[in-house]
């Protein structure tokens, strides 16, 4: 008996049993909090606030096209960009030329082979199967879902970037370097509901449910720049700031930095802690390492956003060159 | 001099001689007609038909956007999708998760790697890097750059996919299978200027400068129903139709087939000839295995187009997910 | 009370108990048998039956060497070879050439760009972290190994193949399809010890310690012959001759077949099982998709065996090109 | 008539006229020198000092195997090896585990996924296709090779190193190193003549057609001590050493460093003209990154050589873990 008593001790301390709780749909607690799921949109959305994209979306975004003027957001993918960690980026031209000469035509063609986590780097958009949190055995994402259950080798069963869909829908963009009046922002400066808060009167708009949030730190100026200094932190949104984006349902947040959020972060043992509470519980897209340059010169501080993330079965994230129009 | 005068016949006679000609900017021919550069936009152009994109293009779409309506046009990227020749897709997640747990926060994350040519295997949009023809020792791309110099092992110095921009304008669905009454026209079916009369009939609209135009043939129902069926040859358009496009100075041709254009082609000695007719020739770009089911459903025949190429540095194409809005 | 004794039947009859008792190194069963480990060869060993390689292993190979004749067992890399499930092999030439001409020497040169599971695709050595056995929530590796702690995104923390070294030992030719008198045996044939043992009396040898037994089945026939049939099935070793085999204290065990082992299994509902018998139990390697035609042509029974692995750090196995020489 | 003289005497003075006197078989002059080919082993070898090899080789190699001790020669190929240019080396483990757990057995499986240019970056062996030189608008390999014949989008058709077949000699260290009394030969040091009969005299063995020569000349001490410094220059042979090697008709030379040969080169225009030299003109080959600390340390200067590259079908050069055996 007394054996028994020590083993429920040891088990009830456990993360495994948090995780035996919680497969049971019992409230308890995670590392990131209570437990967040079902979703607003349900047990079985794999989607999460791309739902707030409605036609009512679209048009108010088409009411913000008056010049037609185009901005592209999307940076060069290139070799010696800036790469996190052990990813990679590999493009080359096979052959000279990949094929031909055919037929009397002479036809000859170029291909391209690229080799590298494409949604993971240069302009990326983070899918819900991207960023999640280990729970005693297990690790959850967006509504709950388990990876042990949805991962698979050759491409995610769900939360797949391909269940995203597009993104049409009005683009604010906040300037938090203009408002602070520096070129770029130092690494490790938390943007703060106070310094979006400015920077929304400066946009001399308000955010809607399903809008785009872009937020301009200036550490893109960084980009290919110096490199290292790209990539060893950076300016971005703290905590409070991406819940105060959340309050505003916002449908997917960009930034000119590589993480949208600030790194470090703001409890250094909390490292992309704005990425759990905004992917994983929230259902909140990201899109990093913009290029907002144009955009700020401009004061183009709304327009419409049109972003199409590549239907890659299973990925987590996808490339891309997210435009604003004016 | 006997010996000159011979050494002087073989030259005159050889494509080495139209080479040097074409060099020294002599008016000659080429196996695809006579010398066609430089192009309408300078002789500096890498840009093509995409110059043909103004703000008023931009204009014009948005006021095709009355409902809201957001159709996603490009198919899933997946391993078992058809693959023509010796290209290959491959995406896997690297680990369960990729990273983590880290930090108090236990944060996991997953990569997805993706090794392929990309901007040549599903759906895929070739820019002005991808079609030559090779005219003496050298192959010629659009404008007249030449591969020999302009290729680069590590993407291509001139007419990368980068230069191409974004395509922000009118979209026109040319239904043929509609016009001829077939769920998909056979392969080898010519598409015809006639065909494409009618289906603009259908459309009950014009064509004008700048706008893209998608022809369904019907073809892609094959699309991973029989891989097979779907790779060995298509309808689409012929030389005549191709040259019809051109007048109507579109910018960009896209299809539900893998080609655009008829496979075989018209004259068995010379194919994918529309290709260089278009690319080379006109720089006239290409978007092929589309998804249309949806829009020609519908009979979504006028919509703004939406498409911007990933900025892969020194690509011959890019993969896509173009958008129909309505 | 209740609820907790419910709580203890409950794990009491789960893999999870078993998990906890193997954690803490008590004999209980796993689904591969009863706990295996500590190896042989202690506790921290990663190398597995190649511990079995001495200098007197090389000794009396070099003394099979006689005639000076050399035979390549290794297969072309290539496109079109049988490969299984999802995994692919591409391998292009980037630019043609890829890089020049510089200087006044005019240099050129080729490289090649591979993509693939290579040590898992074409002739491959598989390594000690290539197969294990889920038991309760963890999967549990040669000498008891948890993927959870050696397992790592980019490459193994322990068993990978650079831990294996080299293989210079005796090789013996067991050439069963000889001794049943046909040229391929049948697809699901289950060699068994008596088949090896008839074998082993034609080869007029007997195996020792540390030897390198490959085994003749003919199914390497159908390589490239038939890429379905190759894939669909192989005749090979059962679980019996896997057990004669690691009694005579082999090193590696090498075939013409993709898996060594028959397929489908003996007990369809255990496939793979004797990978695991050899690979995770007893720490054997193998050598798959060999080519045997030439030492069977020659009845070449008896050889000095060498095959180094690539030293890809963490990789589960290698590609190779092993020698027989005699 | 001025005209032709004009164009005969701009032809005449061209790289043109040198290839079409080429062409047609006349003697003349290459940028490294007078047309080379045939080869001693006929206009159609595509094997070049491979066919050094024979089974005398072999039987020498054996007599050389006296303690039975194993040098692996290889470096672990791993992410942050000093890697040059644009190549990349990316190795991952899809999922965790790969596959599985299938059965009643519970089998899981891991694989590696490998990008990269695995022939030349790490340790490699430089086949017969890896260099050339440009003559008029040819490229010319070993035997007179055109690429514009041989080359091949996804793999060569001549040359590839599947045609080298395997390596079973004698191998002979040169330690210029140790004859020089420095731990590693500083950049841009040319091995001489001189050095290399020192280090034959050290070595107290002469050098036979058909063997293979390392040469240690200590760069290898910077491998992954510091790849900047590893990468930009070496030590290693200059053009009269590479003569010299050739002189005594060995099939393949190998060395610490990444190129054998001395960088930069001693004529600055001509880089990597010993490449040239060994590989174009006379068809030995290369072995770089080799590690040979141990064969160093023990003064290991006699030993049987033993390496089979990977039948890469149409690759330029292979990855390898060459063994020395005494």
């Amino acid at each position: 008996m007394r054996s028994l008593a020590i083993l429920v001790t040891v088990l009830a301390s456990s993360t495994l049993f948090h995780w035996l709780a919680l497969g049971q749909g019992g409230q308890t607690e995670t590392p990131i909090g209570p437990k967040w799921w079902p979703s607003e949109w349900g047990a079985e959305d794999q989607r999460g606030a791309a739902n707030r994209l409605t036609a009512q979306n679209v048009l108010a975004a088409r009411d913000l096209i008056k010049t037609g003027k185009v901005y592209q957001l999307g940076r060069l993918y290139e070799q010696d960009m800036p790469i996190p960690g052990k990813r990679h980026f590999s493009l080359t031209i096979p052959g000279r030329p990949t094929g031909g000469p055919n037929g009397k035509n002479k036809i000859v063609h170029n291909d391209e082979l690229v080799s590298g986590e494409i949604g993971q780097v240069g302009t990326q958009f983070d899918g819900l199967g991207h960023v999640g949190v280990r729970v005693g055995g297990e690790d959850i994402f967006y509504n709950g879902n388990k990876l042990s259950e949805f991962g698979d080798t050759y491409g995610l069963k769900k939360l797949g970037v391909e269940n995203a869909g597009s993104f049409v829908t009005r683009g604010i963009l906040l300037d938090v370097a203009a408002v602070k009046q520096e070129r770029s922002l130092p690494i490790g400066y938390v943007i703060t509901p106070e310094d979006l808060d400015k920077a929304l009167k400066l946009a001399k708009t308000d955010i809607k449910p399903g809008d785009v949030v872009l937020i301009n730190t200036g550490h893109g100026f960084w980009w290919k720049r110096d490199n290292k200094k790209f990539n060893e932190g950076e300016p971005g949104i703290g905590l409070a700031a991406g819940k105060w984006l959340t309050e505003k349902k916002v449908a997917l947040i960009g930034s000119d930095n590589w993480a949208v959020e600030v790194v470090p972060s703001q409890d250094p043992d909390r490292p992309f802690e704005v990425h759990q509470w905004l992917l994983t519980r929230n259902g909140i897209y990201l899109l990093e390492n913009l290029d907002l340059t144009e955009l700020a010169a401009d004061r183009a501080y709304e327009f419409a956003f049109v972003f199409a993330p590549l239907r890659l079965k299973g990925a987590t994230g996808s490339p891309g060159n997210p435009l604003a129009i004016r």
